[in-house]
């Protein structure tokens, strides 16, 4: 699907505004520092690094209201829609898109970009602890990183400031790895709507190796259809990424976590990838650097790297 | 089976004469004051609690000597005797039978009660790190909390003071998971009665979905029979359950616990259950609210609580 | 294969010259204290040790100046010459042997001396996180215990002072489990040679029970040939095995480790094993004390202890 497979263009999104931890915006910038850019390059890429990373905080509206429970909407729409077009120019180059959050609201804007681009053919893997899949209706928290599946999926009525969102990603082309946290509002979504789903309890009762091969037939049977993985740190249980704003005990292991992104790298359908939900600002330093260094791992094996 | 599935039948047992070490007492207590009630009620259930909490405690003999080498064996006897009672009572009722212990020498208590109204059909999935199995000449501590199941499958004469207690559980409706510390004298009564166990070595080889579905196949093969789970927190690893009076290394996962209880639930079968031998006496205050979380968790799960 | 099915012979070989931290050679001695020898009796077995246990210390070259990259070269050589003798000393016996290391690059001893009495029959499971499979020529560090199977495969030219090793292992006899920190030269090696490996990635995809059947299955398809057993326990994760000296993240459980073991010796067909790279000197006490009492139950289930 690529036409540059061996050039990554990388887009920093140091936003927080889609939840009420600070810190996550320094995501971004803890996994530059220890050295992501480097690796990717020592594994053979060219980078392309989109430009005004510090956009996303100078972008923050002097006064931003609730919009019914939607809290930050203005902020979270303006972000997320320049990551639309950032994701967008590095796939319209051929370039694998990754994006390197930041609250997970920020997926809003990779699918839309990614899916400009790919159209509807694209496949989504959204691996993470939650299903954020709330719509502005019925989310508890009004939090926004809980709801982005909602905007891009249609099953919501984007309404101002969402409304340059249109449904660009289909509800069979989705699958999850790793729920465990799940709403009963989004319990109820996802069995309206047949949306695949395995949790914690299927990759007990299967073994990683096994969902991931039914996720991946799901969405994708013959492999020929690209993809796009959204992998939320607290897909991993918090023994192993601690350094995030919403922990949930029982997730996923180092291993299982490094198997997704190798196993989905090795399909070589992937188009675009979100690391997100690193909070460096969270836990003591060695929280920060186990956070941190797993995520800089997940993306390593997402673009290719294999033990053997 | 049950007559009234959504009434949960809780019976708190705070003893722990089946053994050396003071505190499995405070169990039930820990548990409720985590909060087990409601949230067993927050899941849709009502609530028949067990009256006459504190007799466990003063109905101890003032004197008490060892019966060949069982210790404490009147005290023990006259606890499960009253275990029994209230637990026929509860599943006359045709309630989920819930006992929270206290020390695993309840559990003939609990078998007598719940097969008094099952009868044989009755089949067991004793989950734990031990057999429990020993009969009071095959014991080596004399602690009573190792042999609750000699008593239940006649494997030994039951004599007095435990003659109250018939053989009442088919051999072959009895099923293991999570055995890793077995006396040699166990290993020989397994062997002799051909006692189905998954010990952890299964565990790894067939991963834990698989081997939760030979154990119900073994015992419940079309999953028409009622089931009573006796859940021994030590069954898990001491690394999730560490506030427990025999920890083993090598023990089952949070996940593989809870997921477990989510399979037996599943199936529609559970009459009866119990969560025995959380010791809040035993480590530090982190260790306590861990083991007394699971607990409540592991309980939730059995009574339907999931993921999706 | 055995005559003295009944007899362990054991060698104990305090020796770090294959690499650069001191306290590798402490490992045997550790193993000891802890009481390995003593378990071992209570299963029922015999014991003969090799004598001259401190030899291995005394026999340092006073000069031992590098040859190539290769550091230690005289040492190394001559330390595992003497583990090949008192190795096939012991197989010869028609003992079990069974060599505490010491660091791996002690493998070549036992090798040569396991074979010297199997002949190329012999079967070899290395379990490690590293391939061990560098040429003098492709290794970086220079340590030997990098380098052990590369010289008993007749991968590269056995040049003085390793003159006296012949190839003595077929490659398609030799297969490693565990597998997560391999060199591109070792990869290019493994390629080449079509060695068949098990990674940490096939652990995951499989699950440990059917990879080790997949292992036995590719060097020993009937169960009818001997088989050597080389436990590195840098293979176990460091958080099973803290006191090694290359720890790397991902590895194996301690019930993984532990059921390699119990399957290996399920086959009946272990007439040798290897307990390397416990280093006493690395680590606080904790960590010292499980590591090595890690590597003393991976010592008896190799030998036949069973959690039923
Ligand atoms: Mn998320
Ligand atoms: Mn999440
Ligand atoms: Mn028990
Ligand atoms: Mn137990
Ligand atoms: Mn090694
Ligand atoms: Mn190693």
């Amino acid at each position: 699907f690529l036409k540059n497979p061996k050039t990554v263009g990388i887009t920093c999104v140091p936003f927080s505004g889609g939840q009420p931890k600070g810190g996550v915006d320094d995501g971004p910038v803890e996994m530059m520092r220890f050295g992501v850019l480097d690796q990717i390059q020592d594994m053979g890429y060219n980078i392309e690094l989109s430009d005004g990373m510090d956009k996303y905080q100078t972008m923050k509206p002097a006064d931003d209201p609730p919009i019914g429970k939607m809290k930050n909407p203005r902020y979270v729409s303006m972000a997320a829609r320049r990551v639309a077009e950032q994701v967008r120019a590095q796939c319209e180059k051929g370039n694998i898109a990754v994006t390197l959050g930041g609250d997970h609201s920020i997926g809003m804007g990779t699918l839309v970009g990614s899916s400009s681009v790919y159209g509807d053919d694209l496949c989504v893997i959204w691996v993470d602890a939650h299903a954020d899949i709330n719509t502005p209706d019925t989310t508890e928290s009004g939090n926004l990183h809980g709801c982005p599946l909602s905007f891009v999926l249609g099953i919501c009525d984007a309404e101002s400031p969402f409304d340059w969102i249109k449904p660009c990603i289909r509800k069979d082309r989705l699958v999850y790895i790793g729920l465990r946290d799940v709403d009963a509002t989004e319990k109820a979504i996802l069995r309206k709507h047949n949306i695949k789903a395995f949790s914690m309890h299927d990759v007990d009762r299967h073994g990683i190796g096994k969902v991931v091969e039914m996720a991946l037939d799901h969405v994708n049977k013959d492999r020929t259809l690209p993809v796009h993985m959204s992998f939320d740190v607290d897909a991993l249980d918090p023994s192993v990424a601690p350094a995030t704003g919403t922990p949930v005990r029982g997730g996923l292991t180092f291993r299982e976590g490094h198997y997704i992104c190798e196993a989905v790298a090795e399909t070589g359908c992937l188009v675009s990838l979100d690391l997100v939900e690193v909070n460096p600002a969270l836990g003591d330093p060695e929280s920060l650097r186990q956070t941190v260094a797993v995520g800089c791992s997940l993306v390593r094996c997402s673009l290719g790297e294999s033990l053997l």
